[in-house]
C-alpha cells in the first residue's frame, strides 16, 4: 500500500467504459494508480472499485482532485469515498472482561500493523483497566446496569466527544441498541464467537460443543440492528475433537476471535471493504 | 493399522482399572496390542476406547477370544463390538444426478484406501448408471416417485438383499424416511453440502451466497430421523470471496464434500468411531 | 468469468496512466471490460494486468480489435497476449503408473470445470491406458529406455503433430530434457509431491518422514530446465502426525497433488497466470 | 487434562503385553488412569505412551508409586519420566529485538494456557526490557559481541543460576552455541521463521519470496547441534500472493510464528511430547 497519496472507493451502477472514465480522471490530472482494485456484480448489474492514487506528481492541489471527481461522480450516479493517506483511524474499543481481541489490537496498533488511533477503550466492567492504563491509552469504565439506554448514553457521548471513526467490540458482551447501530453503520464492527450463521447469540461455544461439530470459528462483521446478521468481513476456523471440552472450545476460538477481528480491523481501516447491502466486497492485501 | 487381526471397539461406564482389565484380557490370551485409544468423557463418567490386536500369536482360536471377552464386557456393563481383519465392508451408495461424491468412493475403493465391497449404486435418477458400469458395479434406478414410500421401499428391499452394512448418500437428494434412518441407525453416513449447523436442508449455497459468507463447507454425518442433525464425523471448509457467484460456491463446495465424505466413510470403515449420543468419537488414523 | 469475448494480458514498464490507456482502447471501440486485474512490482517497476472483455457490443471486427491494439502495445513497450472465448486449450497429459492426478483431470474436464481437450495421454508405462480408453482419449505408450533421448523425440513428435499447447506432468516420473522444457517453456506445469523447495528430486515423501515434519504437501510449478525449481503456481498443504508412515504420507499427499494440480492448470488454461521471471502472478477466481 | 496427579511417559522396546503391565501397575495401587496415550513405531519396534494418572485414591504415597514403578521400568528396559501436578515449569525466554513471540507468550502464561513460571527474560539487546518490566519479569540484557561464549557463557550461569527447565528462543537472533544446545537437550525451543527444511538459516522470507511460494510458514523445534534441524514440533503455514512483499511476508509470518511457538511452548510443558531421536511424538490436547 502506498504511505502518501489518495484511497478512493466507488460504487455505481454498472456500464462500458467505466474503469476508463475513473482511470481517465486520474490520469488527466497525473495521478499514478498504484492500486486497481474492481468487481462487477453481474446479478444486481452494479459496479465496485477500490484504487490507491499516488499524487506526488498532481498537476492540481489534491483538495480539488477531489472535488473535481464529483462531476464524474454524480454523472455516474455513484457513491464515493476519498480517504487521504497517512492517517490513524481514531478507534474506540468497547470491552467487558476477556481481553484476549483487546491485547491483539493494541499489540497490533503498536507495530504499525493497524494505523489506528485508540481514543479510549470503554469497558462495561472494570477488567481491563490495567492493560489499557500500561498501553497509555484512557480507559472509561461505563455500567450498563438496569436501565441499558442510560449506559449507552453515556457511551455515545463518549464516542461523540472522541470523534470517533471506528468503533470495534472486542467481546463486548451487550447487545448494542438499535439507535446506537444506526449512527455507527459501517463503522461499527463486532467479532462473534461462532462461524456465523451457526450458533447466533449466547454461548456458541457451549452450543457447539453440544453439537459436536468438528470445526469451531470465529465471524468478524459490522454491526447491525439485527443480532448477529450484518455484513461479514471475515471468517477463521479451528479443528476440534471429541476430547475437547467447552472449555477447550473457549481456548482454541480464541485465536480464530484474535485473527478474524484484526483482519476485519484491518481490511477496514486500510479501506478494503465496500458494503453492497449486506455483504462486504473486501480487495484483501 | 493392522492387516490381519481384531479390531475391539469398547464404551462403558468410567471406573478405575478399566485399562489394565481389558489390555488384561487381550495379554492374558497372548494377542498382541497394536493400537490403544481411549477417551474418558468426564462429563458424562464414560469410557470409550478402540484397540487393534494382533492375533497371530493367540493361544486360543479367535472366535474363542472374541466369546470369551464377553465375560468381562458384561462385568463392565459395556457394550462392544469385534471386527476381524481383513474386511471389505459391503456398502451401497445412493446417488441421484451429481458424481463427484460417486467418482471419489470408486476412486478409493480401487486405490485400495477405503476397504469396502460396493454392492450396488442406487439412484433415483439414471444419470450416474455410466460410471456405475465403467466400474463394473451394478446400477439399479429406482424411481422416487409421487407415493416416495414406495420408491424407498424398493430401496431396503435391494439394502436387505446385499446383505448391506454401510449405506452412503452420496449426494442423494431425497429425505429418508424415518424407519428406514431407524433401520441403518449409526450405518447410514451422508454428505451435506454445508458448514452444519449453517444452512439445514435445501440449497445451502444459495442461502451461504446470500449471507455473504466466507467459508463454505461440507459435513460428513451420520443419518438420523432429524434432517441434518445426526451426529458429525468431518467437516471441511473452503475460503470464498465476494467476487464468487453461487455457481462457484457449488464448484469449490464439490472439494470440500468429496473431502469430507471420503474421510468420512474412511473412520467408519476401519472402525475409528464410536457414536456417543449425538456426538461421534472419532479416532483419526 | 466470461463465456464469450477476449481475454487481455499484459505487461510492461510501469508508467502513469497505464490503466486508462488500456481501458481507454477498450471503451473506444465499445468492449465492455468485465473483470479488470492489475499488480505493479515496484521493486522492479513493472506493469501487470489481466482483463476480460465483453465483445458482443465491439464497434469493429474482433480480430481487427485485437489487432489494432498493437500500436498501443509497441507504444507500452509491452508483451500482450490475446484468448479469444470460448475456446478448450489442447492439452497433453504425460503419466507414468499413479492414476489419482490424471483422473482428477479427466474428471474436472467432464464437468467442464477445466476448458480443455485432451489430445492423447502419454505414458512411459502402460499402467493408465484403461481410464483413457474408458474416457475415450487416445493413449500412447512411449518406452523411455536406456537412451532417454529417443523417448522425449517421440513424445515431442506426438505434441507437434497433435498441435498441443500445454503439456501437464501428472506425476510423470521422467526429468525432461532441457531442450524439450524449452520449447514449451510457460506451457509444461508439473506436479511435485513436495512442499518446494523442501524435498526437491526424488522420494519426497521419504525425506518428509525421515525429517519428522508435521506439514507435507505437494506444489504445481512450470518446468524449467532447472529441476523443481521452476514458477510456484499453486501450493497445498496436509497436517500430518507422528504416527503416519511414509505410506501414510504418499496417501495424504495425493489429496494435496490432485487439489494443487487442479488449480494450477485451471489458472493456467483461464489465462490467469503472467509469469514475471521465476515468480508466477496469479489473479485467482 | 488433570490438575492434580501424575503424568507418566515412557519409552521401551516394543513387546506384547506393555499395556497391560504398565496400566496394571497403576490399577494395583488403585491409581486412576484419566488419559493414556501410546504409540507403536513398528519400523523401529519401539512403544511410546503417556498416560496421566488421577492419584486421588492411590493406596500407596506418590513418591513411593513412582519410586515402585522403577521395578518394572528397568524390567521392560524403558526410559521414563513423572511429572507431578500441579506444576509450573520454569521458564526463560531469549530475545533480541521483536516482541511478537514473547508477547504471545507472556499473555498465555497470564491466561494460564501455558503453566510456566517465566524466571527471566533475556536479551542480547535492550528493546524487550519495558515489556518484560510492565510483565513484573526479570529482564537481563546480555551482550554477544565480539567473543560470543563470553555472553553464552552469562546466560548459562542466569539459566542455572534461576533453575530453568525449559529454554525459550523467541525470535532470538543468534546461533547457541553447540555446549549449549547439548546441555539444555531436549529443553530448549526454537521457532524459526520457515517451513523447514526450506529456507534453513538466515533471512528466510527474502528467500521465500524471492523463489515466489504461495504459501509461507513457521517451524517451533528443539534445539540441537545442528542449525534448524532439531525434533520438529510444530509447523504452521500462510498463504500468500504475488502482491506480498517481503515486508508483508515478515508480517504474515508473526501469525505463524506466534501460533506454532505457543503449541511447542504448550505441548512440551504438558509433558505431551516424547523424543524419538531425530523426531518428535507429540499427543496434542
Amino acid at each position: 500500500m502506498i504511505r502518501e497519496g489518495l484511497i478512493l472507493k466507488i460504487d455505481c451502477p454498472d456500464r462500458a467504459g467505466l474503469v476508463a472514465k475513473i482511470a481517465g480522471y486520474v490520469s488527466e490530472h497525473e495521478g499514478n494508480l498504484v492500486e486497481f482494485n474492481q468487481f462487477t456484480d453481474a446479478v444486481r448489474s452494479r459496479f465496485f472499485a477500490r484504487l490507491e492514487i499516488d499524487t506526488s506528481g498532481l498537476k492540481v492541489e489534491t483538495d480539488e482532485f477531489v472535488r473535481g471527481f464529483g462531476t464524474l461522480g454524480r454523472l455516474l450516479e455513484a457513491q464515493w469515498h476519498f480517504r487521504r493517506l497517512p492517517y490513524r483511524m481514531r478507534t474506540a474499543v468497547l470491552v467487558t472482561k476477556t481481553d484476549h481481541c483487546l491485547n491483539e489490537i493494541l499489540w497490533r496498533a503498536q507495530l504499525c500493523e493497524l494505523p489506528v488511533e485508540i481514543t479510549s477503550i470503554i469497558g462495561n466492567r472494570d477488567d481491563c483497566r490495567l492493560i489499557a492504563e500500561q498501553a497509555g491509552i484512557p480507559f472509561h469504565h461505563v455500567e450498563i446496569g438496569e436501565d441499558k439506554e442510560e449506559g449507552f448514553r453515556a457511551i455515545d457521548r463518549l464516542l461523540t466527544k472522541q470523534a470517533v471513526e471506528l468503533v470495534v467490540l472486542a467481546r463486548f458482551m451487550q447487545v448494542v441498541p438499535g439507535w446506537l447501530c444506526a449512527a455507527y453503520k459501517g463503522r461499527m464492527i463486532n467479532i462473534h464467537h461462532s462461524f456465523l450463521p451457526a450458533f447466533v447469540g449466547a454461548n456458541p461455544y457451549r452450543k457447539a460443543f453440544e453439537r459436536g461439530v468438528k470445526l469451531i470459528g470465529a465471524t468478524c462483521h459490522y454491526v447491525t440492528e439485527d443480532l448477529d446478521a450484518g455484513p461479514i468481513i471475515d471468517q477463521e476456523v479451528e479443528r476440534v475433537q471429541h476430547y475437547h471440552s467447552v472449555h477447550d472450545l473457549i481456548r482454541l476460538g480464541r485465536d480464530c476471535e484474535r485473527s478474524a477481528l484484526a483482519k476485519g480491523i484491518r481490511y477496514h481501516v486500510h479501506e478494503r471493504i465496500i458494503l453492497d447491502n449486506h455483504r462486504a466486497i473486501v480487495f484483501p492485501d
